[in-house]
């Protein structure tokens, strides 16, 4: 007891002060994640991958309703199917990490899976039958970061899903490129509690290998863009490269359009930098491990009692998950805990709550108490659930509105960018200008406009512009 | 239409003639895994990972029952924590492959997590109070296979789950070592319906680093036993290379107990071998990705109706994982494509049966063919699906029964494992004795009995018996 009295829970940077150190212990003290003594590497504790597992049932039944099946491919690729596809194999060579020891051709840990799934496609689709062919996998990826690690958001190995299907045309391919990308952004808004942005990448952002790219992306505290996911219309480049090819209704033979799409852990990285505050975590309910933590008051003559009560009200919570904090800690203790942990709601009971028949219910997002009959618990904190899952959105997507400024100068453009905004600008679109873009402003394109048309010039350069696009700086 | 009519859809293997070749047709032609061109390794396709997902499902209610949490720890060892257990790494290090392009260490790809995950755990471990500290996770692991592949039972990739537990005390740590290898038993006989031996493996079998290995066993088919997953007792042994110690309740430090457990995607090869028939793969209900196949038999004046019914159908079962087949085959070829698919129960319904009131409900695993009135196929459905569950376990059951035979001399022990039983003998239990029975019969011990005391002289060597225990081939 003595020991654990000393353990010093708060975190001692504040969010808007010291935004890095502050995410750092925000994660590692509500013990989300660790640092591994593997360099570049992290370990994803309990109560992360709790996350992680939750956003994944989220997705698989989403899945399952659009007809796409799991699967599990190799770790390993071949150097020569890693170079089948010229840009796929320029765009990840640099962070590739090969096994030597075993074989006459390197084999690549897997940055990605595209090249090693397409070999068994090639293999799968024969006719029109076949398709579409709709897969995904859940599974760890290597890319040897050079950078210094930031738990969830870079690390040289971390899980994700890729999902990878196969289409007759480039109509249904675009159609459900677009379908995954919406998929995400329902799940960023749901689960997540976070508005995002989509759009399509521009030239120089786009993926290796694609004919284009949409991303889902959104501003952090700290005025820098997070990638969150992204689904690629893949055209027919792959399908070529790996022999691809299916024999239509027509009788003939045809090269099949591919697309896709993923996400990762660094979503987990977003929960944190989105919602938390200087205590701590702030999990929106629907992603929280624990829902509820009930925090009994109690005296030595009346413990007994108490606890019997706080059991009961836990009892009638089965719909949600609980924990009930019977641990030998006095309940300041407890609250600055379960408030560093993010849990949305503290029910609070001692003896003098029981002889008003009433329990505490106190709301992590907004801090505010409130007393409840204990009848009314139950439907009560379904209400504030819903309620702060709501309200974590909103409050997210008031700032994201705010943080984005429509610039018609390259000033103005600078000076968005130096206030941790976003800029929304006209622009040409052309790679070489974006490169100028971002040597004189650290802000890189994160996406184009999917609904504005450009009129007038290039923010930059001044040609005629072809596209709205948001610039900022990113991870 | 034409092309697929041609598709050679049934295994041209005997089971119990050619059973490898058996084996891997029943595999490749049910679409549950296939080979990879990267050597070595296997795909596994949507429904076998299907299969992988129910183990999954079921395995993670237990573990959350029993307060085991998931996590996830870094893909590589560095060489130098690899070495710091001895015997562990004398035990890997054949079967590793290296990533060297990299660091200046050679990382290792995990063959197993105990040295990283000890790692991890020498910084979480402080006092009493952080034990039992129970975590598990579901991963992949790599260990380089020289002999060829075996689809699910020998792949120089597969996926697994390893649970990593530490206690105070040796009395905790054989508890839950023991409750571990029983969970896996009833996960066994209540899932996969395969029953299995439980048991310790001698020393010359048990794992590289522990104090004594835990294994669940059963004989296939072919007369060779299947490791199916194994829960080890690991000592103090790593807790000490790692420097894990807390400090106990008396003030001091001490030593911690550690334990370790895993099954892998191997548990499918069991479900194929143990299950499956001439005509393909036979799927326990409670593990088969889809329970009933619905199969119209339609004529073109009458298809509207019977689709119609057959959906009626469709939806009174949602309870159940239902497939109704409106592809445009003839009702023969899919009924052979649902029993190569192992679907427990096919319901077959045409005009006339629309005509009677009923539907015609046809058991997988022994063809047996039953009418049912259209109101009673719920209820039939799963009284079927639980007697198929049973009667498959009954079968495997009395096979494993049947193969075990009690052997008092050499020569009866040599007889046995050529007429691919179990032999079950008293055995001195030392490292050279087994060895020289592996030579002479191909034999290994598979387990010591628990229950039985040897009496008499080991049935190799002629020294005194130390205990009981079972001989076979083994995969």
């Amino acid at each position: 007891m003595e020991k654990d009295k000393e353990k010093n829970l708060g975190i001692t940077a504040k969010k808007d002060k010291d935004f890095s150190e502050w995410y750092v212990q925000a994660i590692l003290k509500a013990e989300l994640a660790d640092y591994s003594s593997v360099k570049g590497c992290m370990v994803i504790r309990p109560y992360g991958y709790a996350m992680w597992e939750k956003i994944q049932a989220y997705f698989n039944k989403r899945l399952n309703e659009i007809g796409v099946k799991n699967a599990y491919f190799p770790l390993f690729i071949p150097e020569s199917f890693f170079k089948k596809e010229a840009e796929h194999a320029e765009g990840f060579s640099p962070e590739v990490a090969w096994i030597s020891n075993r074989e006459e051709e390197r084999l690549a840990v897997r940055p990605t899976s595209e090249t090693v799934i397409y070999d068994s496609y090639s293999k799968w689709i024969r006719s029109w039958r076949d398709l579409p062919l709709r897969i995904n996998q859940w599974c760890n990826v290597v890319r040897w970061e050079t950078k210094a690690v930031k738990l969830f958001l870079r690390t040289r190995e971390f899980l994700w899903q890729e999902g990878h299907c196969v289409y007759e045309t480039k109509e249904e391919c675009d159609k459900e490129t677009l379908l995954m990308l919406k998929e995400y952004q329902k799940m960023s808004e749901e689960l997540l509690a976070i508005p995002v942005l989509i759009g399509r990448k521009t030239e120089k952002e786009k993926f290796a290998g694609a004919l284009y790219t949409t991303t889902f992306e959104s501003l952090m505290p700290d005025g820098k863009a997070l990638q969150m996911g992204t689904s690629h219309n893949l055209g027919q480049g792959f399908a070529k490269a790996f022999g691809i090819s299916f024999l239509g209704k027509d009788g003939k033979e045809h090269i099949p359009w591919q697309n896709c799409w993923g996400i990762s852990t660094r979503l987990i990285g977003a929960v944190v930098m989105v919602h938390g505050d200087d205590k701590g975590l702030v999990l929106p309910p629907k992603i929280a491990p624990v829902q509820v933590a009930i925090v009994p008051i109690t005296f030595e003559k009346d413990s007994k009692e108490v606890l019997k009560k706080a059991e009961e009200i836990k009892s009638s919570l089965n719909e949600f998950s609980v924990e009930l904090d019977e641990r030998e800690y006095n309940p300041g203790w407890k609250f600055n805990y379960w408030e560093l942990k993010g849990v949305p709601l503290r029910i609070e009971i001692g003896a003098r709550d029981i002889e008003k028949g009433q329990a505490v219910l106190v709301r992590r997002d907004t801090g505010k108490k409130e007393a409840v009959k204990i009848n009314d618990v139950k439907s009560e904190v379904k209400n504030l659930l819903d309620e702060i899952q709501k309200n974590l959105f909103k409050k997210a997507e008031k700032f994201l509105n705010e943080s984005i400024v429509e610039v018609k100068t390259w000033n103005e453009f600078l000076k968005a960018v130096k206030n941790r905004k976003m800029a929304k600008a006209a622009f040409c679109g052309e790679i070489g200008c974006e490169e100028i873009i971002r040597e004189e402003s650290e802000a890189t394109s994160r996406l184009v406009s999917p609904e504005e048309k450009a009129h007038g010039k290039c923010v930059r350069c001044g040609k005629e512009a072809k596209v709205v696009a948001f610039f900022s700086k990113a991870y």
